[in-house]
């Protein structure tokens, strides 16, 4: 504790068994309950590596965190009271913005809407963009490659990550801070340390990659008579766009239904009666570098066309005003909540080839209800990376507690088995963490868990970075 | 070698001491002339297995081969007649085209431009395009991570892949071949293997992501009189056209002087006298998802605003038929055949951060100069991407084999040194094999070697794959 003290200064450092430290033990969804040994909030890079050779010296686990928003229970220590908490909140600084070579660095403790901020600031966009922007941390998004609403375009976390600095579970430093499009000078460190949830090592910087600003950017919602047709609207406005769909998002009938229900406020006016939605309801937006008035038009006489083409389309509403067309978001923004007001309910975090998900959807539905007659999936998500939360409530007039601790494990196994069936994943964008790392062993192949395994002793052989996470 | 004939069939077993196999143990540069011990072609995936498995039984080194174009000596034997060449050309299959799903599923030995060809017969593009596409492997390029002339708008072969299938040094195949968009269920391991240079395994198969193909697509030619000028109108069309540049390329005047003396017959109609250019030209390309007409009015009203603001630039030459832009690719696509008629020179592949380019330029230009009076620095390459190709000729009247023997590692150190001053990579798209595997020892942070190497012993621990290759 000295030791730790003399790194970090001793007001940085706060002892497990002295205040309450349920902000860094307790995961934001309150299924992980953990104690810590101690939070260490080192100061900076150098103050890092200094903690790590102390932990690796000691032999001492090591649980780093960032804003500790992880849905898979990733960022709090286990219950042991052994680890230490390594918060990289003070790790804060945006350390530079290049507007011609469109990058910015900034450190891991930096929260996600600061850093677009900055980017905006010189005029250009860090498309990078999730609920939890406001609390969630870089560090953390690229340590779990972080996805969200706009990586029909931009890509993940990881296709936005040119750079990364690195501390080593032995306290050294990789600085690997490149801002580059091309780089081919040996193995791809950056790659293996996004994903890996810290436990190789700790990120403590990163060059990101920052995209000029849309002039207009344009949102619609439409409505389709199957998922079929969302996705038949989907590839037609990709290909007449040029790419320049920057979202498209889809919800079916009962995530509509929650929201009517529990959030009435943020259904949209014009929008017709809340809640009588019968199909898929798309959210898309769209990015144009021209001005409102020549880039409004071009997009209504797509929508339109496209209207005509695809008979399962009903009725197409392009948003007439930022107002509007918050507020169209705000609809979408509002099905996580509805479904917390609801109560508990089995969560996946999945993604398929996009040709597969309608299959997918009749499959994994049928499954659960063969299972439990009566669950009703809320399906919803970023059906343009193929990417859905297929979230699954008790039956009306079952207690959601009940329904959870009788059912969970079993309809995580039919819908991963469905999954897999499609060639899908377990998880797109949450991660493994905790909550998944029984399923990874069930849904990857041997093989590749086997190279991982070999890639964990090869970086972290004492295993000391985030124990029990991932493998 | 009987072993080798059940397994591949005697007929793909050609042995060392037998007919001529220059073809395979001499890279296309002719720079490295290896032997081996045999040459064995398998057919498809368990094949490669059987193979690997057979020649890690009896720790025999193996050097997987494509196309056989490393620029770098990245895939043809050492001389001492040890190793067994793996031959990937028979794994020439297309295994499927998902175009709803927007991806090809291909094996390592299919030829980029079969590829291309196949997504093409499905109404989309496969963007990966460089000089060697008619004889490299899609092995091979992912393998090297391989870049190009479209990495501006859809990234390096690494962006393009979304899955890939491996055999281990052991003889274990990883079937990682899902077409997702997002996945986040473990280490990444496909994008260790890719630019990996086939030390750590053999890539046999791959998902590849295909984009919308372009209705229309623009070229154009400009003369800017610095490089900063040419930098200004790239970030100006970039911001303005929405992301929509696909290629942004450069050429200094002793590039386009090349051109004009051994190839004149490439220089494009209507340019003015061949040779004549004084600054930077530079050949830039834009997609466009609209017709014709009013995608080439667009365009030429884009760079007539640029003419106007950005006073650094001459003459600009938008392509009036595709006949016109195919001449202006010309253009450039003949700079190393001229380069190659002039005799041999000394070759650097390195990125930058876009906003350090001109100041490199400046200070590469005056070192090589410096060092070697009269040298003449030839520089072209994918600017938009921060990617220079900045070759060093013979003073004008000294032998181009005597100027190399003199002074190729003098130049080299004095060159990278000054890119790893600028922030920049030794290696942008070609790979480090065996050609710059010691200034990746000199230039590649201490840090990051002893990870590299710890991956290397930790995925090919008894150091079968590619000996001498990378570290």
């Amino acid at each position: 504790m000295a030791d730790l003290a003399a790194s970090v200064g001793a007001d940085h450092v706060l002892p497990g068994d002295g205040a309450d430290l349920s902000a860094y033990t307790v995961d934001q969804r309150r299924r992980y309950r953990g104690r810590a040994w101690a939070v260490v909030s080192p100061g900076g890079t150098d103050e890092v590596a200094a903690v790590l050779r102390l932990a690796h010296a000691q032999r001492v686990p090591v649980v780093p965190q960032g804003g500790n928003t992880s849905l898979v229970g990733g960022a709090v220590p286990d219950d042991s009271g052994r680890a230490l908490l390594l918060s990289l909140r003070r790790l804060n600084r945006i350390r530079g913005v290049d507007a011609d070579n469109r990058t910015l660095t900034a450190e891991a403790g930096v929260i996600l809407q600061t850093a677009q901020q900055a980017a905006e600031a010189a005029g250009l966009l860090l498309p990078l963009s999730l609920a939890a922007e406001g609390s969630c941390t870089l560090g953390g998004n690229l340590a779990s490659n972080a996805g969200g609403v706009q990586v029909l375009r931009y890509g993940n976390a990881r296709e936005l990550c040119l750079g990364l600095e690195v501390v080593t579970p032995a306290g050294e430093v990789w600085d690997g801070l490149r801002g580059l499009r091309k780089d081919n000078s040996g193995y791809d460190l950056r790659d293996l340390y996004i994903g890996s949830e810290g436990t190789l090592g700790v990120i403590t910087a990163a060059v990101l990659r920052l995209h000029p600003r849309p002039r207009t950017v344009l949102t619609a919602l439409a409505s389709c008579a199957g998922l079929d047709d969302a996705l038949a609207l989907f590839e037609r406005l990709q290909a007449r766009s040029g790419g320049a769909l920057t979202a498209f998002e889809v919800m079916n009938p009962q995530a509509l239904a929650l929201v009517a229900h529990h959030r009435p406020g943020d259904w949209p006016a014009g929008l017709g009666p809340a809640g009588a939605a019968r199909g898929w309801t798309v959210l898309l937006e769209l990015s144009d570098p021209r001005e409102a008035g020549p880039a409004q038009a071009r997009f209504e006489a797509l929508l339109a066309e496209a209207l005509g083409a695809i008979p399962g389309l009903g009725d197409l509403h392009p948003a007439q005003s930022l107002a509007q067309a918050r507020a169209f978001w705000r609809l979408r923004e509002a099905i996580p909540h509805a479904q917390a007001a609801d109560g508990l309910n089995i969560k996946h975090d999945i993604a398929l080839p996009v040709s597969r998900l309608p299959a997918f959807v009749a499959a994994a539905d049928a499954a659960v209800r063969a299972l439990c007659p009566g669950a009703r999936p809320v399906t919803f998500g970023h059906v343009g990376d193929g990417n859905l939360h297929h979230n699954v409530m008790a039956p009306p007039g079952v207690a959601p507690a009940d329904f959870l601790a009788a059912n969970e494990a079993h309809v995580n196994r039919v819908v991963y088995d469905c999954v897999e069936a499609h060639g899908g994943t377990i998880s797109a964008e949450h991660g493994i963490g905790q909550l998944k790392r029984e399923a990874l062993q069930r849904h990857q192949s041997p093989v590749a868990l086997a190279l991982m395994r070999r890639l964990k002793a090869a970086l972290d052989p004492e295993g000391l970075m985030n124990p029990g996470r991932v493998l």
